[in-house]
């Protein structure tokens, strides 16, 4: 895992109970993916100059731990997975208190060119060996990687039926 | 589908292309999510009369089209599942300019009781008859749910080899 982004929980972000709200571990984990774009070389003079960007297609995120207002973060990263147009990135979010992560995420991110209605585009070939280059490689990680969410269905028992679903 | 929550795309969400921002759609599905709570008879003053709230456990974001600053969003929910403590909370997002979803959401929701470290506890009967009351029931629903995020992984050539993953 390559360290990303570092921050500190806003008063702007907070619940009533000064926690940072669901939605912005979301925030942290989009500014992490700005900066993820400038180490593999897609730093906002490149975006501009080649008019090309990474947009999230999709987003996973995990809820470990309760982050208060004031905390340091730190986003950790590594490329699980890359194909000519996408990468699946993942993350975790460490707090200042806690030794284990406090949020993880996982996200596909598909590159784009703007230069009209932000076609999918393949990567060009350095951005490309810089992305290989944070793949997590040989080390196990994604621990909160590849969830679903689900919960069986508790039907309710019908009239006179005796069965219920365990 | 139910109606939980409608809003208007607000110049702080967007990003420099006057789109919504990834984490800004998780932020009205955040505010929707308030909504979901008053839908269930877990208003504001329930909460603290009783000690009680919903915690994000999980969130997943599927983004299907950009939004524009200004357009007029509606999010719609249903209940795909519920157990004794947990909701699965399944949102789909609209935007006044098309017919289709233009972002879906599934979460995973923890009934806390807030009195001492917020313990997971059991639903009142009257939540959780109102909750049940907001299941998908018989109607198919959560096109976007269940989702696994993954990439093939594409081994980059080894010198001298032929062959490569499609």
């Amino acid at each position: 895992m390559h360290t990303l982004y570092r921050d500190t929980v806003r008063p702007e972000w907070v619940d009533f109970n000064c926690h940072l709200r669901d939605a912005f571990y979301m925030l942290v984990y989009s500014f992490a993916v700005d900066a993820f774009m400038d180490h593999i070389g897609l730093d906002d003079a490149t975006r501009r100059s080649r008019n090309r960007s990474l947009f999230t297609l999709e987003a996973h995120v995990v809820f470990l731990h309760e982050i208060k207002e004031g905390a340091a973060i730190r986003v950790d990263g590594a490329v699980l997975g890359v194909d000519s147009k996408r990468i699946h990135l993942y993350m975790e979010m460490f707090s200042d208190k806690r030794h284990e992560a406090v949020s993880a995420s996982e996200q596909m991110l598909l590159h784009v060119d703007m230069t009209s209605h932000a076609k999918s585009a393949v990567f060009d070939p350095d951005i490309a060996a810089r992305t290989s280059s944070l793949r997590s490689g040989d080390t196990p990680t994604g621990r909160y990687a590849g969830r679903v969410i689900g919960l069986p269905f508790v039907a309710r028992p019908a009239s006179g039926s005796g069965t219920e679903p365990a």
